[in-house]
């Protein structure tokens, strides 16, 4: 498995658009064919595919071959008029709007071809070739932007540790925000395959993040594919890390940020920024521009997502010992919990205050707060 | 499964000593018979019983039997004389003090039968039998204490909150230290238990407790068996938690306890106690006096157990969802991580600082730090 080309997440050709069923991984690779909006939905809504970016890419993508159908039917269809066009898109995107309601760049693709869908085009043919510019660009440029931030985030952490030019720093991480979370290279893992990539990464540290083991599944994954040396730790033992480890940042990805800096991010992020503050660990959030949303003053106005319950007393993975034989195994599911266990408490996020934020980066540098200042003011960087 | 009497982690009758093997819980309830010290040392190694104060049991009883076969045996063998006993006797508590290295009562226990083995005695015969007296009473003194430490703490906690006469707590634990962990009710869980009997829990909140997920089995096991209203939470949203809820306490034991209290429990303790602090929630250590280790000044010199990387990658459940037929599922565990992953970190245990205890309920009563100092001083209480 090592050394191959890190998986990505979305893989496209004339003739379909598929994903890697990320609920498998890294078991078995799945591709899933989407073969229109309800798959998308759908695949976005069950996880099959995660990661704030890589759901605003896919959203995008399925709603570019929508149109590319609607363009090559026989009939005029949804083309007998703009308004006719245009109902049938704010349709769609309203929809796919309802997949995931925390990560805030699918809010922004789809206000980004709303924009386009209302600029007042007044020939449904040229509309919808405007909004398949539109949404294709949205995938495309996520890749450049999160080389850029992972170059910001980098270059920062080891000038904030004036780490000696041959010196090596330790990262933890949360979750997953690698390849396969985004359009390629991460975020938050991006900045650690930065790190790695100009030689100035001692390890990447990364928790398993229950109930979904993206960590302990994909980061782990993801690592072990691009040869970055790593140490995978449970949930319960990221102080347990800081105390008995030199770890010199957390870096973590987010999937809305409050103006006021206020960050949501998978659940365990929280966790992680306090025990971080406890023991002077600089905790840097990396995202692109487009996860901050002006228009929410703090983290107490972002929408959590619940999960099932049952999601919480389920862990999916391979029957081991493995069997004789080298085939790979399936994967299963099994209930860690009795069954019929009722209470049980799952939130999909949690929201990480800007207090204990020491810097957020993004693909156009590194906002910090000011002196003495307990918020970022990031309207001054969007 | 509601409303049946709790398990007991040790069932013994004149034939045989007896565990529940704790890793299959809660899904097969399997009696292991444990016949010998070589069995028990086993046992507990591989962590079919847990819970500091059940270990100690167990190898008490298991001595107890070695003594009653060599009593009853035909010719005189380690009864030849005292100080055959006496090296067979060293040998035996030697090697089942290798076992588990954290846990202090184990090595309390250990202690106390060595005391007896070099009293003077100067009758082999004579000399067995104390053995057994001291050996049973460290298991049947266990669940008085229990009782008496469980009611202490709880009785500091309403007082500490002025709750009114008929107003409940919500109080969150981790790990599992209730009748499996213990001889019977349970440390920081008998709290929790306490509370409910008097009726003045609101309810019991509880982390799953990664790898072992001795929150998920054994915890949720015990409350639904109890009827105690509670609810589960992953290890990653203890901070989600607080944040959200209305939580009074976080009541957990200890394996562990040096003389200024700092506290070694079930590792992702210290991550709740720094939470914990975060949101000034008061963070209560529920353990029997014979937990506190005066020898050992602070928890640095605490030695904490590493468990094999492999235990990190495995979860052990039941299928899901179920086959069709009601047929109660075998176990099996899976492996959630890739094949061949290297770097894990993987302890058992944590330490938590005295300064973020804010008190340590044992048999005797509740002791707290002296106004503005950081330690306890627990040579006054032993």
């Amino acid at each position: 498995m090592a050394s191959t080309e890190p998986l990505i997440s979305i893989r496209e050709s004339k003739e379909k658009l598929e994903i890697v069923n990320q609920l498998l991984l890294p078991h078995a690779i799945e591709y899933l064919e989407i073969d229109g909006i309800e798959a998308a939905h759908d695949a976005i809504k069950t996880m099959k595919i995660r990661g704030a970016p890589a759901i605003a890419s896919l959203a995008a993508l399925a709603f570019v071959r929508f149109l590319h159908k609607t363009l090559g039917a026989d009939d005029a269809g949804y083309l007998a008029s703009v308004s006719t066009l245009q109902s049938k898109c704010e349709e769609i995107l309203g929809y796919l709007y309802t997949s995931r309601p925390t990560a805030v760049n699918l809010g922004t693709a789809i206000r980004r071809l709303k924009a386009v869908l209302h600029s007042g085009t007044n020939d449904p043919r040229l509309l919808a070739e405007q909004l398949i510019a539109e949404a294709t660009a949205i995938h495309a440029e996520d890749l450049q932007r999160n080389k850029d931030m992972a170059k910001w985030a980098g270059q920062w952490l080891l000038n904030h540790h004036k780490v000696p030019q041959d010196g090596k720093v330790n990262v933890l991480t949360v979750c997953n925000t690698g390849s396969l979370a985004t359009s390629g290279y991460g975020t938050a893992l991006g900045t650690i395959t930065y790190l790695h990539e100009t030689e100035r990464l001692d390890k990447a540290y990364y928790t398993q993040t229950a109930p979904y083991h993206q960590g302990s599944r994909l980061t782990a994954f993801e690592l072990q594919t691009l040869q970055i040396p790593s140490v995978m730790i449970c949930d319960t033992m990221v102080g347990s890390l800081f105390q008995t480890h030199t770890i010199h940042a957390v870096a973590v990805g987010a999937d809305r940020i409050a103006k006021n800096g206020d960050t949501a991010n998978k659940i365990g992020t929280y966790n992680a920024a306090v025990l971080a503050a406890r023991h002077k660990i600089p905790f840097i959030v990396v995202a692109p521009i487009s996860t901050v949303d002006l228009d929410i003053q703090n983290g107490s106005q972002i929408p959590i997502e619940y999960r099932p319950p049952i999601e919480a007393c389920l862990v999916r993975g391979v029957p081991y010992p493995p069997s004789s034989d080298d085939k790979p195994e399936s994967t299963i599911q099994v209930m860690i919990t009795p069954k019929n266990l009722s209470g049980i408490y799952n939130p999909s996020f949690d929201v990480t205050p800007a207090e204990l934020i020491t810097a957020i980066a993004t693909e156009k540098g590194v906002a910090i707060r000011a002196e003495g200042r307990e918020v970022f003011d990031l309207a001054s960087i969007v």
